[in-house]
Protein backbone atom coordinates (compact mmCIF):
# COMPACT_ATOMS: atom_id res chain seq x y z
CA UNK A 1 0.00 0.00 0.00
CA UNK A 2 1.19 3.26 -0.98
CA UNK A 3 1.13 6.38 1.10
CA UNK A 4 -1.78 7.89 -0.30
CA UNK A 5 -3.81 4.37 0.81
CA UNK A 6 -2.57 4.18 3.76
CA UNK A 7 -3.89 7.50 4.44
CA UNK A 8 -7.41 7.04 3.37
CA UNK A 9 -7.77 3.85 5.24
CA UNK A 10 -6.60 5.70 8.62
CA UNK A 11 -8.63 8.39 8.47
CA UNK A 12 -11.65 6.72 7.29
CA UNK A 13 -11.04 4.17 10.53
CA UNK A 14 -11.01 7.49 12.34
CA UNK A 15 -14.42 8.29 10.59
CA UNK A 16 -15.96 4.50 11.30
CA UNK A 17 -14.65 4.96 14.96
CA UNK A 18 -16.13 8.03 15.37
CA UNK A 19 -19.65 6.83 13.51
CA UNK A 20 -19.60 4.08 15.51
CA UNK A 21 -18.84 5.39 19.24
CA UNK A 22 -21.82 8.20 18.28
CA UNK A 23 -24.10 5.43 18.16
CA UNK A 24 -23.14 3.90 20.87
CA UNK A 25 -24.08 7.20 23.22
CA UNK A 26 -27.17 6.90 21.24
CA UNK A 27 -28.28 3.53 21.69
CA UNK A 28 -27.78 4.17 25.45
CA UNK A 29 -30.78 5.85 25.25
CA UNK A 30 -32.93 2.99 23.94
CA UNK A 31 -33.94 0.59 26.93
CA UNK A 32 -33.86 -2.14 25.32
CA UNK A 33 -30.35 -1.85 24.59
CA UNK A 34 -29.69 -4.79 26.84
CA UNK A 35 -31.76 -7.14 24.73
CA UNK A 36 -30.20 -10.08 22.90
CA UNK A 37 -32.35 -9.98 19.46
CA UNK A 38 -30.23 -12.84 17.85
CA UNK A 39 -27.56 -15.47 17.50
CA UNK A 40 -24.85 -13.68 16.04
CA UNK A 41 -22.70 -15.32 12.55
CA UNK A 42 -19.92 -16.44 14.87
CA UNK A 43 -22.63 -18.27 16.83
CA UNK A 44 -22.34 -15.83 19.74
CA UNK A 45 -25.54 -13.74 21.31
CA UNK A 46 -25.83 -10.64 19.41
CA UNK A 47 -26.94 -7.54 21.79
CA UNK A 48 -29.07 -5.02 20.56
CA UNK A 49 -26.00 -2.64 21.32
CA UNK A 50 -23.85 -4.96 18.65
CA UNK A 51 -26.24 -4.16 15.73
CA UNK A 52 -26.47 -0.45 16.54
CA UNK A 53 -22.63 -0.37 16.42
CA UNK A 54 -22.07 -2.81 13.33
CA UNK A 55 -25.02 -0.89 11.54
CA UNK A 56 -22.93 2.25 12.07
CA UNK A 57 -19.77 1.09 10.56
CA UNK A 58 -21.30 -0.68 8.20
CA UNK A 59 -23.36 2.62 7.05
CA UNK A 60 -19.89 4.65 6.83
CA UNK A 61 -18.02 1.83 4.91
CA UNK A 62 -20.48 1.85 2.21
CA UNK A 63 -20.46 5.69 1.95
CA UNK A 64 -16.89 5.23 1.19
CA UNK A 65 -18.04 3.98 -2.56
CA UNK A 66 -14.91 1.72 -2.46
CA UNK A 67 -16.24 -2.35 -3.17
CA UNK A 68 -14.08 -4.38 -0.52
CA UNK A 69 -15.01 -7.47 1.63
CA UNK A 70 -16.23 -7.30 5.32
CA UNK A 71 -15.76 -9.47 8.19
CA UNK A 72 -17.79 -8.40 11.21
CA UNK A 73 -19.21 -10.39 14.42
CA UNK A 74 -23.05 -10.13 13.51
CA UNK A 75 -23.13 -9.97 9.21
CA UNK A 76 -20.27 -12.53 9.08
CA UNK A 77 -18.57 -12.09 5.60
CA UNK A 78 -20.08 -9.42 3.63
CA UNK A 79 -19.30 -7.95 -0.27
CA UNK A 80 -19.46 -4.22 -0.43
CA UNK A 81 -19.78 -2.57 -3.36
CA UNK A 82 -20.10 -3.35 -7.44
CA UNK A 83 -16.74 -4.14 -8.44
CA UNK A 84 -13.53 -6.77 -8.02
CA UNK A 85 -13.14 -6.23 -3.95
CA UNK A 86 -9.30 -4.89 -3.24
CA UNK A 87 -9.27 -4.91 0.39
CA UNK A 88 -10.98 -6.77 3.16
CA UNK A 89 -11.84 -5.17 6.80
CA UNK A 90 -11.83 -7.37 9.26
CA UNK A 91 -13.86 -5.42 12.38
CA UNK A 92 -15.03 -5.56 15.37
CA UNK A 93 -17.19 -2.45 16.35
CA UNK A 94 -17.49 -2.81 19.73
CA UNK A 95 -15.07 -5.07 21.57
CA UNK A 96 -16.41 -5.89 25.43
CA UNK A 97 -20.09 -5.26 24.38
CA UNK A 98 -20.60 -6.51 28.18
CA UNK A 99 -19.11 -3.78 29.46
CA UNK A 100 -20.74 -0.84 27.29
CA UNK A 101 -23.36 -2.25 28.22
CA UNK A 102 -22.02 -2.58 31.87
CA UNK A 103 -20.25 1.11 31.71
CA UNK A 104 -17.00 -0.65 32.73
CA UNK A 105 -14.70 1.61 31.06
CA UNK A 106 -12.99 -0.33 28.68
CA UNK A 107 -14.94 -1.37 25.20
CA UNK A 108 -14.18 -0.18 21.96
CA UNK A 109 -13.93 -0.76 18.47
CA UNK A 110 -11.16 -3.35 16.28
CA UNK A 111 -10.81 -2.61 12.56
CA UNK A 112 -8.16 -4.15 10.42
CA UNK A 113 -7.59 -4.08 6.86
CA UNK A 114 -5.90 -6.05 4.19
CA UNK A 115 -5.40 -5.55 0.80
CA UNK A 116 -6.12 -8.90 -1.40
CA UNK A 117 -7.05 -9.04 -5.16
CA UNK A 118 -10.21 -10.37 -7.15
CA UNK A 119 -12.71 -10.99 -4.33
CA UNK A 120 -10.19 -13.86 -3.31
CA UNK A 121 -9.65 -14.56 0.68
CA UNK A 122 -8.91 -17.76 0.41
CA UNK A 123 -4.82 -17.16 1.02
CA UNK A 124 -5.46 -14.10 3.10
CA UNK A 125 -4.04 -14.62 6.77
CA UNK A 126 -3.52 -12.15 9.59
CA UNK A 127 0.43 -11.65 8.59
CA UNK A 128 -1.40 -9.84 5.54
CA UNK A 129 -3.39 -7.01 7.72
CA UNK A 130 -1.49 -3.85 6.53
CA UNK A 131 -3.39 -1.28 9.00
CA UNK A 132 -4.63 -1.88 12.34
CA UNK A 133 -6.60 0.25 14.88
CA UNK A 134 -8.28 -0.07 18.05
CA UNK A 135 -9.88 2.63 20.03
CA UNK A 136 -11.09 2.02 23.47
CA UNK A 137 -14.31 4.86 23.42
CA UNK A 138 -14.39 5.07 27.55
CA UNK A 139 -10.88 7.20 27.78
CA UNK A 140 -10.58 8.14 23.99
CA UNK A 141 -7.11 6.24 23.87
CA UNK A 142 -6.40 5.64 19.69
CA UNK A 143 -3.83 3.01 18.88
CA UNK A 144 -2.99 2.82 15.26
CA UNK A 145 -0.48 0.84 13.63
CA UNK A 146 0.74 0.34 9.68
CA UNK A 147 2.79 -2.38 8.41
CA UNK A 148 6.45 -1.92 8.12
CA UNK A 149 5.97 1.51 9.73
CA UNK A 150 5.25 1.06 13.59
CA UNK A 151 2.79 1.63 16.32
CA UNK A 152 1.44 4.93 18.33
CA UNK A 153 -1.22 5.48 21.07
CA UNK A 154 -2.89 8.93 20.42
CA UNK A 155 -0.21 9.64 17.59
CA UNK A 156 2.57 9.34 19.85
CA UNK A 157 5.18 6.43 20.16
CA UNK A 158 4.10 3.93 23.22
CA UNK A 159 6.53 2.66 25.94
CA UNK A 160 7.84 -1.19 26.01
CA UNK A 161 7.51 -2.96 28.92
CA UNK A 162 10.87 -4.41 29.89
CA UNK A 163 9.69 -7.21 32.49
CA UNK A 164 11.38 -10.09 31.71
CA UNK A 165 10.04 -12.85 34.60
CA UNK A 166 6.44 -13.84 34.92
CA UNK A 167 6.53 -13.04 38.94
CA UNK A 168 6.99 -9.40 38.30
CA UNK A 169 4.44 -9.36 35.15
CA UNK A 170 1.08 -8.17 35.06
CA UNK A 171 -0.74 -11.06 33.21
CA UNK A 172 -4.32 -10.37 31.22
CA UNK A 173 -5.41 -14.33 30.90
CA UNK A 174 -9.09 -15.37 29.24
CA UNK A 175 -8.87 -19.30 30.03
CA UNK A 176 -11.88 -20.53 30.85
CA UNK A 177 -11.50 -23.46 30.06
CA UNK A 178 -7.63 -24.15 30.86
CA UNK A 179 -6.56 -27.46 31.77
CA UNK A 180 -6.79 -28.81 35.52
CA UNK A 181 -3.93 -26.36 37.95
CA UNK A 182 -2.78 -24.31 34.68
CA UNK A 183 -4.39 -21.68 36.57
CA UNK A 184 -3.92 -22.32 39.81
CA UNK A 185 -0.01 -21.79 39.02
CA UNK A 186 -0.65 -18.48 36.93
CA UNK A 187 -2.60 -16.96 39.59
CA UNK A 188 0.36 -18.32 42.22
CA UNK A 189 3.11 -17.06 40.07
CA UNK A 190 2.65 -13.52 38.63
CA UNK A 191 2.27 -10.34 40.01
CA UNK A 192 -0.92 -8.90 39.08
CA UNK A 193 -3.61 -10.68 37.24
CA UNK A 194 -5.93 -8.60 35.15
CA UNK A 195 -9.37 -9.67 33.32
CA UNK A 196 -11.23 -6.76 32.12
CA UNK A 197 -13.45 -8.59 29.03
CA UNK A 198 -12.16 -6.69 26.18
CA UNK A 199 -9.85 -8.56 24.04
CA UNK A 200 -8.84 -5.97 21.57
CA UNK A 201 -8.54 -3.55 24.19
CA UNK A 202 -6.50 -5.56 26.26
CA UNK A 203 -3.96 -6.50 23.70
CA UNK A 204 -3.00 -3.34 23.24
CA UNK A 205 -2.50 -2.98 27.01
CA UNK A 206 0.53 -5.12 26.12
CA UNK A 207 1.28 -2.85 23.33
CA UNK A 208 1.69 -0.19 25.61
CA UNK A 209 3.43 -1.40 28.29
CA UNK A 210 -0.22 -1.30 30.66
CA UNK A 211 0.04 -5.05 30.91
CA UNK A 212 3.26 -7.51 30.34
CA UNK A 213 1.38 -10.67 29.42
CA UNK A 214 -1.63 -11.63 27.75
CA UNK A 215 -2.51 -15.05 27.35
CA UNK A 216 -5.55 -17.09 25.78
CA UNK A 217 -4.41 -20.70 25.33
CA UNK A 218 -8.41 -21.20 24.34
CA UNK A 219 -9.70 -20.12 21.60
CA UNK A 220 -9.88 -16.63 20.38
CA UNK A 221 -10.98 -15.30 17.67
CA UNK A 222 -9.59 -13.63 14.68
CA UNK A 223 -11.69 -10.70 14.56
CA UNK A 224 -10.63 -9.77 18.45
CA UNK A 225 -7.18 -10.04 17.65
CA UNK A 226 -6.59 -8.77 13.65
CA UNK A 227 -5.87 -5.37 14.35
CA UNK A 228 -4.45 -5.63 17.67
CA UNK A 229 -1.60 -8.14 16.90
CA UNK A 230 -0.32 -5.69 14.18
CA UNK A 231 -0.28 -2.83 17.04
CA UNK A 232 1.97 -5.30 18.81
CA UNK A 233 4.16 -6.47 16.46
CA UNK A 234 4.75 -2.84 15.21
CA UNK A 235 5.33 -1.37 18.48
CA UNK A 236 8.01 -4.43 18.55
CA UNK A 237 6.32 -6.61 20.75
CA UNK A 238 5.78 -10.46 20.22
CA UNK A 239 2.53 -12.15 19.94
CA UNK A 240 2.37 -15.64 18.45
CA UNK A 241 -0.08 -18.93 19.58
CA UNK A 242 1.23 -21.00 22.63
CA UNK A 243 3.48 -22.94 20.40
CA UNK A 244 6.03 -19.47 19.78
CA UNK A 245 4.17 -19.93 16.27
CA UNK A 246 3.54 -16.75 14.09
CA UNK A 247 -0.25 -16.67 14.03
CA UNK A 248 -1.38 -17.41 10.40
CA UNK A 249 -4.88 -18.02 10.41
CA UNK A 250 -7.07 -16.87 8.30
CA UNK A 251 -9.24 -14.28 7.86
CA UNK A 252 -12.51 -15.74 8.53
CA UNK A 253 -14.83 -15.79 10.74
CA UNK A 254 -14.87 -18.96 12.63
CA UNK A 255 -11.02 -19.13 12.56
CA UNK A 256 -9.71 -19.41 16.42
CA UNK A 257 -6.06 -19.84 17.98
CA UNK A 258 -4.30 -19.28 21.02
CA UNK A 259 -2.49 -16.27 21.70
CA UNK A 260 0.40 -15.19 23.97
CA UNK A 261 1.43 -11.55 23.60
CA UNK A 262 4.36 -10.11 25.68
CA UNK A 263 6.99 -7.39 24.94
CA UNK A 264 9.94 -9.87 25.01
CA UNK A 265 11.13 -13.42 24.35
CA UNK A 266 12.07 -13.90 28.04
CA UNK A 267 8.93 -13.29 29.38
CA UNK A 268 7.09 -15.27 26.98
CA UNK A 269 9.29 -18.51 27.79
CA UNK A 270 9.05 -18.05 31.42
CA UNK A 271 4.83 -18.05 31.05
CA UNK A 272 5.00 -20.63 28.38
CA UNK A 273 6.98 -22.90 31.29
CA UNK A 274 3.82 -22.14 33.76
CA UNK A 275 1.61 -23.61 31.08
CA UNK A 276 2.79 -26.69 29.74
CA UNK B 1 -25.34 9.74 64.70
CA UNK B 2 -27.66 12.76 64.30
CA UNK B 3 -28.97 14.45 60.58
CA UNK B 4 -26.24 17.11 61.73
CA UNK B 5 -23.42 14.99 62.16
CA UNK B 6 -24.28 12.64 59.21
CA UNK B 7 -24.25 15.62 56.68
CA UNK B 8 -21.05 16.74 58.26
CA UNK B 9 -18.97 13.50 57.66
CA UNK B 10 -20.41 13.37 53.80
CA UNK B 11 -19.74 16.73 53.08
CA UNK B 12 -16.60 15.97 54.60
CA UNK B 13 -15.63 13.13 52.61
CA UNK B 14 -16.34 14.54 49.62
CA UNK B 15 -14.23 17.29 50.79
CA UNK B 16 -11.55 14.66 51.27
CA UNK B 17 -11.92 12.99 47.92
CA UNK B 18 -11.69 15.96 45.97
CA UNK B 19 -8.54 16.72 47.65
CA UNK B 20 -7.18 13.45 47.36
CA UNK B 21 -8.13 13.65 42.98
CA UNK B 22 -6.73 16.72 42.84
CA UNK B 23 -3.17 15.55 44.40
CA UNK B 24 -3.26 12.05 41.82
CA UNK B 25 -3.83 14.67 39.25
CA UNK B 26 -0.96 17.02 39.95
CA UNK B 27 1.39 13.68 41.47
CA UNK B 28 1.32 12.58 37.79
CA UNK B 29 3.47 15.54 36.71
CA UNK B 30 6.04 13.82 38.84
CA UNK B 31 8.75 11.61 37.01
CA UNK B 32 9.11 9.51 40.08
CA UNK B 33 5.58 9.28 40.89
CA UNK B 34 5.53 4.97 40.23
CA UNK B 35 8.33 4.57 42.95
CA UNK B 36 8.00 2.44 45.48
CA UNK B 37 8.94 4.82 48.23
CA UNK B 38 9.29 2.11 51.05
CA UNK B 39 7.19 -0.33 52.81
CA UNK B 40 3.68 0.94 54.61
CA UNK B 41 2.65 0.17 57.65
CA UNK B 42 0.40 -2.77 56.11
CA UNK B 43 3.34 -4.48 55.03
CA UNK B 44 2.73 -3.77 51.63
CA UNK B 45 5.53 -1.59 49.33
CA UNK B 46 4.38 2.04 49.41
CA UNK B 47 4.36 4.07 45.81
CA UNK B 48 4.94 7.68 46.03
CA UNK B 49 1.51 7.98 44.39
CA UNK B 50 0.17 6.71 47.79
CA UNK B 51 2.10 8.92 49.78
CA UNK B 52 0.61 11.92 47.64
CA UNK B 53 -3.01 10.31 48.04
CA UNK B 54 -2.55 9.83 51.92
CA UNK B 55 -1.01 13.16 52.37
CA UNK B 56 -3.78 15.20 50.61
CA UNK B 57 -6.79 13.13 52.80
CA UNK B 58 -4.63 13.72 55.96
CA UNK B 59 -4.23 17.27 55.52
CA UNK B 60 -8.27 17.88 54.89
CA UNK B 61 -8.79 15.17 58.17
CA UNK B 62 -6.46 17.91 60.49
CA UNK B 63 -8.05 20.94 59.10
CA UNK B 64 -11.12 19.35 60.04
CA UNK B 65 -10.32 20.57 63.81
CA UNK B 66 -11.85 17.22 64.98
CA UNK B 67 -10.25 14.86 67.33
CA UNK B 68 -10.66 11.18 65.74
CA UNK B 69 -8.34 8.64 64.68
CA UNK B 70 -7.42 7.58 61.39
CA UNK B 71 -6.20 3.51 60.12
CA UNK B 72 -4.92 4.08 56.80
CA UNK B 73 -2.79 2.17 54.44
CA UNK B 74 0.63 4.06 54.76
CA UNK B 75 0.67 5.53 58.37
CA UNK B 76 -0.96 2.66 59.88
CA UNK B 77 -3.21 3.86 63.16
CA UNK B 78 -2.51 7.70 63.93
CA UNK B 79 -4.57 10.20 66.47
CA UNK B 80 -5.49 13.09 65.48
CA UNK B 81 -6.40 16.53 67.36
CA UNK B 82 -6.17 17.07 71.32
CA UNK B 83 -9.44 15.37 72.86
CA UNK B 84 -10.66 12.23 72.98
CA UNK B 85 -11.50 11.01 69.09
CA UNK B 86 -15.42 10.70 68.58
CA UNK B 87 -15.01 8.69 65.42
CA UNK B 88 -12.66 6.91 63.48
CA UNK B 89 -11.82 7.04 59.99
CA UNK B 90 -11.20 3.81 58.15
CA UNK B 91 -9.31 4.71 54.65
CA UNK B 92 -7.85 4.17 51.48
CA UNK B 93 -7.03 6.97 49.92
CA UNK B 94 -5.75 5.33 46.88
CA UNK B 95 -7.79 1.75 46.14
CA UNK B 96 -6.09 0.21 43.12
CA UNK B 97 -2.91 1.86 42.80
CA UNK B 98 -1.14 0.33 40.46
CA UNK B 99 -4.58 1.22 37.49
CA UNK B 100 -3.63 4.54 39.05
CA UNK B 101 -0.45 4.31 37.83
CA UNK B 102 -0.87 2.34 34.85
CA UNK B 103 -4.61 4.40 33.69
CA UNK B 104 -5.99 1.62 33.74
CA UNK B 105 -9.57 3.74 34.73
CA UNK B 106 -11.02 1.79 37.85
CA UNK B 107 -9.20 3.58 41.02
CA UNK B 108 -10.79 5.79 43.60
CA UNK B 109 -10.79 6.60 47.51
CA UNK B 110 -12.26 4.30 50.27
CA UNK B 111 -13.50 6.12 53.72
CA UNK B 112 -15.26 4.47 56.48
CA UNK B 113 -16.14 6.66 59.37
CA UNK B 114 -17.47 4.44 62.83
CA UNK B 115 -18.29 6.16 66.43
CA UNK B 116 -16.38 5.32 69.37
CA UNK B 117 -15.72 6.67 72.78
CA UNK B 118 -12.32 7.35 74.47
CA UNK B 119 -9.82 6.88 72.11
CA UNK B 120 -11.10 2.82 71.97
CA UNK B 121 -10.50 0.78 69.35
CA UNK B 122 -10.44 -2.36 71.35
CA UNK B 123 -14.40 -3.31 70.50
CA UNK B 124 -15.22 -1.83 67.47
CA UNK B 125 -15.91 -3.64 64.11
CA UNK B 126 -17.14 -3.51 60.83
CA UNK B 127 -20.33 -3.87 61.89
CA UNK B 128 -20.17 -0.49 63.83
CA UNK B 129 -19.16 1.43 60.67
CA UNK B 130 -22.03 4.15 60.06
CA UNK B 131 -20.96 6.22 56.87
CA UNK B 132 -19.24 4.54 53.78
CA UNK B 133 -18.04 6.73 50.77
CA UNK B 134 -16.27 5.18 47.84
CA UNK B 135 -15.30 7.49 44.54
CA UNK B 136 -13.98 6.00 41.54
CA UNK B 137 -11.72 9.23 40.50
CA UNK B 138 -11.54 7.58 36.79
CA UNK B 139 -15.50 8.19 35.52
CA UNK B 140 -16.53 10.11 38.69
CA UNK B 141 -19.00 7.83 40.31
CA UNK B 142 -19.68 8.22 43.88
CA UNK B 143 -21.24 5.90 46.14
CA UNK B 144 -22.58 6.55 49.61
CA UNK B 145 -24.03 4.79 52.43
CA UNK B 146 -25.74 5.62 55.99
CA UNK B 147 -26.00 3.06 58.04
CA UNK B 148 -29.92 2.17 58.42
CA UNK B 149 -30.31 4.74 55.69
CA UNK B 150 -29.93 3.05 52.51
CA UNK B 151 -27.09 3.75 49.57
CA UNK B 152 -26.95 6.06 46.66
CA UNK B 153 -24.95 5.77 43.45
CA UNK B 154 -24.42 9.54 41.81
CA UNK B 155 -27.17 10.29 44.49
CA UNK B 156 -29.62 7.66 42.92
CA UNK B 157 -30.99 4.61 43.84
CA UNK B 158 -28.97 1.71 42.60
CA UNK B 159 -30.96 -1.55 40.92
CA UNK B 160 -30.23 -4.49 42.54
CA UNK B 161 -28.88 -7.27 40.35
CA UNK B 162 -31.78 -10.57 40.27
CA UNK B 163 -29.51 -13.11 38.80
CA UNK B 164 -29.49 -16.07 41.39
CA UNK B 165 -27.46 -18.99 39.46
CA UNK B 166 -23.16 -18.35 38.79
CA UNK B 167 -23.76 -20.18 35.40
CA UNK B 168 -25.31 -16.75 34.72
CA UNK B 169 -23.31 -14.34 36.74
CA UNK B 170 -20.60 -11.96 36.25
CA UNK B 171 -18.31 -12.91 39.18
CA UNK B 172 -14.86 -11.38 40.55
CA UNK B 173 -12.30 -12.64 42.32
CA UNK B 174 -9.22 -12.01 44.05
CA UNK B 175 -7.92 -15.73 44.74
CA UNK B 176 -4.11 -15.96 44.36
CA UNK B 177 -3.93 -18.50 46.61
CA UNK B 178 -7.05 -20.62 46.05
CA UNK B 179 -7.33 -24.27 46.66
CA UNK B 180 -5.97 -26.78 43.89
CA UNK B 181 -8.76 -26.74 41.30
CA UNK B 182 -11.01 -24.12 42.66
CA UNK B 183 -10.10 -21.51 40.19
CA UNK B 184 -10.46 -23.92 37.48
CA UNK B 185 -14.08 -24.96 38.59
CA UNK B 186 -15.06 -21.14 39.30
CA UNK B 187 -14.29 -20.53 35.64
CA UNK B 188 -16.00 -22.97 33.94
CA UNK B 189 -18.82 -22.67 36.04
CA UNK B 190 -19.78 -18.74 35.54
CA UNK B 191 -20.90 -16.39 32.79
CA UNK B 192 -17.90 -14.08 33.06
CA UNK B 193 -14.59 -13.16 34.88
CA UNK B 194 -13.62 -9.90 35.66
CA UNK B 195 -10.85 -8.98 38.14
CA UNK B 196 -9.98 -5.18 37.59
CA UNK B 197 -7.63 -4.40 40.27
CA UNK B 198 -9.49 -1.72 42.87
CA UNK B 199 -11.44 -3.60 45.59
CA UNK B 200 -13.26 -1.01 46.88
CA UNK B 201 -14.21 0.34 43.46
CA UNK B 202 -15.50 -3.55 42.58
CA UNK B 203 -17.64 -4.75 45.29
CA UNK B 204 -19.38 -1.40 45.01
CA UNK B 205 -19.84 -3.01 41.46
CA UNK B 206 -21.77 -5.41 43.24
CA UNK B 207 -23.92 -2.71 45.28
CA UNK B 208 -25.15 -1.61 41.34
CA UNK B 209 -25.49 -4.26 39.74
CA UNK B 210 -22.03 -4.50 37.56
CA UNK B 211 -20.82 -7.40 38.90
CA UNK B 212 -23.28 -10.33 40.71
CA UNK B 213 -20.70 -11.48 42.42
CA UNK B 214 -17.10 -10.74 44.34
CA UNK B 215 -15.40 -13.38 45.73
CA UNK B 216 -11.82 -13.51 48.13
CA UNK B 217 -11.51 -16.95 49.78
CA UNK B 218 -7.82 -15.92 50.62
CA UNK B 219 -7.51 -12.52 52.70
CA UNK B 220 -8.74 -9.08 52.44
CA UNK B 221 -8.04 -5.83 54.88
CA UNK B 222 -10.30 -4.55 56.43
CA UNK B 223 -9.65 -1.35 55.33
CA UNK B 224 -10.41 -2.28 51.42
CA UNK B 225 -13.62 -3.15 52.52
CA UNK B 226 -14.57 -0.84 55.54
CA UNK B 227 -16.83 1.57 52.85
CA UNK B 228 -17.73 -0.36 50.29
CA UNK B 229 -19.42 -3.72 52.91
CA UNK B 230 -21.69 -0.82 54.38
CA UNK B 231 -22.95 0.59 50.56
CA UNK B 232 -23.38 -3.39 49.59
CA UNK B 233 -25.70 -3.80 52.57
CA UNK B 234 -27.42 -0.48 52.69
CA UNK B 235 -28.31 -1.16 48.70
CA UNK B 236 -29.95 -4.83 50.35
CA UNK B 237 -26.70 -7.01 49.08
CA UNK B 238 -25.21 -9.60 51.07
CA UNK B 239 -22.07 -9.51 52.14
CA UNK B 240 -20.49 -12.22 54.77
CA UNK B 241 -17.11 -14.26 55.31
CA UNK B 242 -16.66 -17.71 52.98
CA UNK B 243 -18.72 -19.58 55.98
CA UNK B 244 -21.44 -16.99 55.93
CA UNK B 245 -21.11 -15.50 59.40
CA UNK B 246 -21.03 -11.64 59.36
CA UNK B 247 -18.30 -9.73 58.90
CA UNK B 248 -17.37 -8.45 62.04
CA UNK B 249 -13.56 -8.16 61.86
CA UNK B 250 -12.47 -5.32 64.14
CA UNK B 251 -11.29 -2.17 62.55
CA UNK B 252 -7.34 -2.63 62.31
CA UNK B 253 -4.44 -2.51 59.39
CA UNK B 254 -3.66 -6.02 59.59
CA UNK B 255 -7.25 -7.51 60.53
CA UNK B 256 -8.10 -9.73 57.08
CA UNK B 257 -11.08 -11.86 56.24
CA UNK B 258 -12.68 -13.48 53.05
CA UNK B 259 -15.64 -12.47 51.61
CA UNK B 260 -18.02 -13.14 49.81
CA UNK B 261 -20.29 -10.60 48.22
CA UNK B 262 -23.97 -11.08 46.99
CA UNK B 263 -27.58 -9.65 45.89
CA UNK B 264 -29.05 -12.34 47.12
CA UNK B 265 -28.86 -15.80 49.16
CA UNK B 266 -29.17 -18.05 46.26
CA UNK B 267 -26.24 -17.02 44.35
CA UNK B 268 -24.76 -17.08 47.66
CA UNK B 269 -25.33 -20.50 47.87
CA UNK B 270 -24.62 -21.19 44.39
CA UNK B 271 -20.67 -19.75 44.10
CA UNK B 272 -20.04 -21.26 47.75
CA UNK B 273 -21.19 -24.81 46.72
CA UNK B 274 -18.61 -24.33 43.61
CA UNK B 275 -15.66 -23.82 46.12
CA UNK B 276 -16.01 -26.08 48.83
Amino acid sequence: MNDEEINYWLDMFDKISQSVEEAIINARQDPDVTNITKMGADGTPTHKIDEYAEKAALDMIESSGKSLIVISEEIGTLKVGDDMAEYVIVMDPLDGTSNAMKNIPCYGISLALAPISGDDLSNVTLEDIEVGYVKNFSISDVYRAVKGRGATKNDEKMNISSITRASDSTLCTYIYRAKPGVLDKLCSSVRRMRLIGAIAVELCYVADGTYDVFLDIGQVRVLDIAASQLIIKENGGLITDRNKMPLKSRLDLIEKTSIIATTNKELQEDVLQLID
